[in-house]
């Protein structure tokens, strides 16, 4: 674990660079707009970690009335009860026996669920919670529309549903139906056409799981490009938005829906950064691809008008002016909006909390690196 | 830091996944090939740390004959240092006092040196030096074509150089001449005309710095990528490779040399992952952006003839078999061989060494995250 790169109370220019900040007042601004969305549509919320893998969140989010947290990993889940969450869904398959049993012993502490989509996890799950005297709760992940995994929507959906529900220790909870790769559609009709796809899936395994006498107590899915789309379909129950928090660039670049009010949530995530170089073209800062995840493109700068970063690399960043502005000058400090939130946060051990232009939390990451 | 994913002896099936694994005979024989390469040609090599930010494999490097060890940030000199490795180049501009501080420190325990492409950071890096009481290498960047950090070459480069000579507690000790932009290009011609115009940059400075009665005693730079060129020019002193002690899918598919012996060096870096799901078409394995840097596209399978990864999200990445060949099965390994090594390993905590389809050596990346 690295050393934290700042003290509470320190002004961002005696941060050590790159360091990963948050903007206090927009990540609650961020958290609460999500709650109330959640008490007027009438929709549980269980926020997704895996954006931030930082249990201080988490904690926020409950206290704002998130009905558990979703973990993707065994690892994330053991940070999250060890800090005190009381219900965590693994949105994830779990197969390895190892990781089996860490979860069963999670489920010692607190009430803890995972995904299957096989027979074979299924049977794992049951093995594992049985030796251990607990119970699992189990939910079926169909594939609705995103080629990753999940069973076939329908009878095949049923048929686990009956293994779960027949299994010993485990509990059927209900129907895991996320719809990844429609969150970043950056056309609005685009998603609404992806979640209607979903919503038939969901609609057909309703009602097969209903033939057998099944119900399904959780219908979980939807994230922070469509969460409002599965709420108007009346289908699902919890809704497992994860970026929403901090938002990124890939994020804030989709299309709103006709008449939303925008921007509806806001950047509260930054990379702050010192420049260490400067001619008369260009700067450079101290953060690159090992302080900000780049598969979704280059990031933004905040607050620095028109300058634009043209180049990232392992440990730089390459800034350019707008035309006609001064340059940056060696020692600045410039913050920059990540292209994507989730891999951009697991690089870092600490996020500093900002409020006022000082540090007010220090938060560990403390699930960074937990991917197994 | 992440619990360690296997124990020693384990085989590759009794590994947690997702885990980063070396296969050391391939490790070994490159480390070895670069260093006759160094012998052969009479270059002085100094691998680059910031691509495996491990302490056991720097000294690997340093018993094959390395003079030094290369470090991209204050932290892993720090790491290197710690860990025994008396003869520290940062190649890279450091400005923070914080951070000339701690290599002030460093610099009572071993040789340091740092690259300087301005007056301020000649003059901070001598006034930290001065208040230790040591002594601090510096070396002037010149920019060679890269368009990132570094001065003009001839007449710029000297009036710097002729700065840190002045500068009380440091030490002139030469250049830094690295045109990373150039290791990737994938026609050889390219790259071979990159170097030439950095050799032209070197050659210019090298003749100011004469007439100014100073001499060079390193010329740095040069990559996997263009080493052969750096030494072929007779202009550098020392070499700064890291990639070639892991190779990664970017580096294997730049075009080599007419005439030369391929494969130059072998992937000796691999992400072992898990298959957690299946269905008729494809298989999901448990490593994602998280386990493996995505921004130099996706992963190429190791050893599953004909597979091939077709998706990466942040936890999972997505495989299909060859047209006709089986399906992968649920619970089986896979092993990815990652777009880009050096964000790839900043994501994990141990390094896996096997021999022999066991784990023989657990090490950690004891500068994972040290971009500070």
């Amino acid at each position: 674990m690295q050393p934290q790169p700042g003290l509470r109370g320190a002004s961002l220019e005696a941060i050590e660079t790159p360091a990963l900040i948050v903007e206090l007042d927009a990540l609650e601004r961020n958290i609460a707009r999500m709650a109330a969305f959640g008490q007027q549509s009438g929709m549980r919320i269980r926020p997704h970690a895996k954006t931030h893998r930082c249990p201080a969140i988490a904690a926020k989010q409950v206290a704002a009335g998130a009905v558990g947290i979703c973990a993707q990993t065994v690892g994330e889940a053991e940070v999250l009860v060890e800090a005190g969450i009381t219900d965590v869904l693994v949105t994830n398959e779990v197969l390895a026996r190892g990781k089996l049993v860490r979860l069963a012993r999670l489920a010692g502490q607190a009430r803890v669920a995972l995904i299957c989509d096989s027979g074979e996890g299924v049977a794992a799950a049951s093995r594992a919670a049985a030796e251990h005297g607990v119970e699992l709760g189990a939910l079926v992940e169909i594939d609705v529309g995103m080629g990753r995994c999940g069973v076939l929507p329908g009878v095949p959906a049923r048929e686990l549903a009956q293994r779960i529900a027949n299994a010993p220790n485990l509990a059927f909870r209900g129907l895991q139906a996320y719809h990844g790769r429609a969150q970043h559609l950056p056309r609005h009709a685009d998603r609404q056409g992806a979640i209607q796809e979903a919503a038939e899936a969901v609609r057909e395994t309703l009602g097969a799981l209903d033939q057998a006498g099944l119900s399904a107590e959780i219908v979980g899915g939807a994230g922070t490009g469509t969460f409002r789309l599965e709420a108007a379909a009346g289908l699902w129950t919890e809704l497992q938005p994860g970026s929403y928090v901090f938002m990124d660039r890939e994020y804030a670049e989709i299309e709103g829906a006709v008449g939303q009010p925008e921007p509806e949530f806001e950047h509260s995530l930054f990379v702050l950064a010192g420049v260490i170089s400067r001619s008369e073209t260009r700067a450079v800062a101290d953060a690159g691809l090992k302080s900000l995840s780049g598969e979704k493109g280059l990031p933004l700068l905040r607050d620095v008008s028109g300058a634009e970063v043209i180049g990232l690399s392992d440990e730089h960043s390459v800034i350019v002016p707008a035309p006609g502005s001064p340059q940056l000058r060696l020692g600045d400090r410039v913050q920059l909006i990540p292209g994507h939130c989730d891999p951009t946060v697991n690089l870092h051990d600490w996020i500093l909390g900002i409020r006022g232009g000082r540090v007010e939390e220090i938060w560990p990451v403390a699930a960074r690196g937990a991917s197994g």
